[in-house]
């Protein structure tokens, strides 16, 4: 399934681990949904015995899983690294749902490695830990009980990568290629340079039009063809 | 939360679980969805250490458990139930990804007793207790390694139905409202006109412009300030 491709570049990274059955557990739960690339920072006893049991059929993914001595050589090569937490922390850093965040990491596993980081079953991630993460992401969860075993955490996670990746289905058809980014920006400059021509916008007093603009643009994902014919009204309007 | 109050009446039904701990897990990963009802038809080992240990802080769930002879007593006063399978079974029967099912359980189980099963960790359901079913779920999953942990697949099946009862959230602050339909409709006559009287579109030959402009509009999902902004460029466009 090429659909799955980005799952290749996803690893999860597990911090301090205390149980090895946990490590066996989350073994298993990445293979199921087709990830195979487990980092491990200071787990308290790896291998173990009961890390191969509660693998089962996944005892190749424990076999190949690198252990590290700090969360940063983990992070290395990484281009984005996720920090889960169930807890609401500083509330100035933003928290995805782990739905939201699956989608970005499978957009930019396409380009790069992608990390998904769970800490410690008692204790989560320390604050250090979660800083050096560019994005949070939750499981919502009951709030009187938000006490996710953390293979079981990871089983969720997982199998919503491989939602973000299957569904919905191939996005779109080669029919209706979505803009490229740059695209994308020469219209927002055509429509800008339009406003100014028109007297509906005034570089020296913007208010808030360029980042609405900016806002609106992003959200509707335009595909070429739609940029064309945008920019071909743009045109004639520039041409009255 | 009230958004939540269909899980009270969605039960989770285990058909010969081989291994006690995989109850303890069950019911730890019902209760961190807000899960409570659990039912037990023929269990191997039942109660056990290993169901407590696994359990953790939802032993709760594990004592008020049900144990049933046979499956038809554990689905007695259910208006659906739904079969968890891993296999694909006879085609005749359309099988469900858990995520679609779990939006048909949240919406029934606010009228009445839903169940969903999970059969041994090793066999699954007999062809008989899945025809017990009315729908039948699937977690989609690697292909090369379908096999989830029954405790593991129970957490995913209680994520999603808990995402179905919060999720969409509240899609949008007021600070943002949508645009209305009617409002679209005008900005989208408005814009149509404007295309017309620069030059760019001719209605008598209006190849596929509309359908495509209209297409593009409905993916937008504009606010009402942003069908403001690009009215008034349109006016702009039109005093010129």
């Amino acid at each position: 399934m090429n659909n799955a491709e980005p799952l290749k570049n996803i690893r999860v990274v597990l911090i301090r681990t205390s149980h090895p059955g946990n490590i066996g557990g989350t073994a298993r739960a990445m293979k199921t949904m087709g990830l195979t690339d487990l980092h491990l920072v200071l787990p308290r006893m790896f291998p173990h015995a009961d890390a191969l049991a509660r693998a089962t059929g996944a005892v190749d993914v424990l076999e190949r899983a690198q252990v590290h001595a700090s969360l940063a050589p983990a992070l290395d090569d990484c281009v984005l690294a996720v920090a889960t937490t169930s807890r609401h922390r500083e509330l100035r850093h933003e928290t995805a749902t782990v739905r939201e965040a699956a989608r970005t990491m499978v957009d930019i596993a396409r380009t790069g490695p992608v990390a998904i980081v769970f800490g410690n079953e008692t204790s989560g991630l320390t604050s250090a830990e979660a800083a050096a993460c560019e994005l949070w992401a939750s499981i919502p969860a009951n709030p009187a009980f938000l006490s996710l075993n953390v293979a079981a955490a990871v089983q969720v996670c997982a199998y919503e990568l491989r939602m973000a990746c299957v569904e919905p289905p191939p996005p779109r058809s080669a029919e209706f290629p979505l803009a490229t980014h740059d695209e994308v920006a020469q219209l927002y400059a055509h429509l800008e340079q339009t406003m100014v021509n028109v007297g509906f916008h005034d570089p020296a007093h913007p208010r808030r039009l360029p980042a609405r603009l900016k806002r609106l643009l992003a959200r509707a994902r335009l595909e070429t063809d739609e940029v064309s014919l945008l920019r071909g009204f743009l045109r004639a309007v520039n041409e009255r």
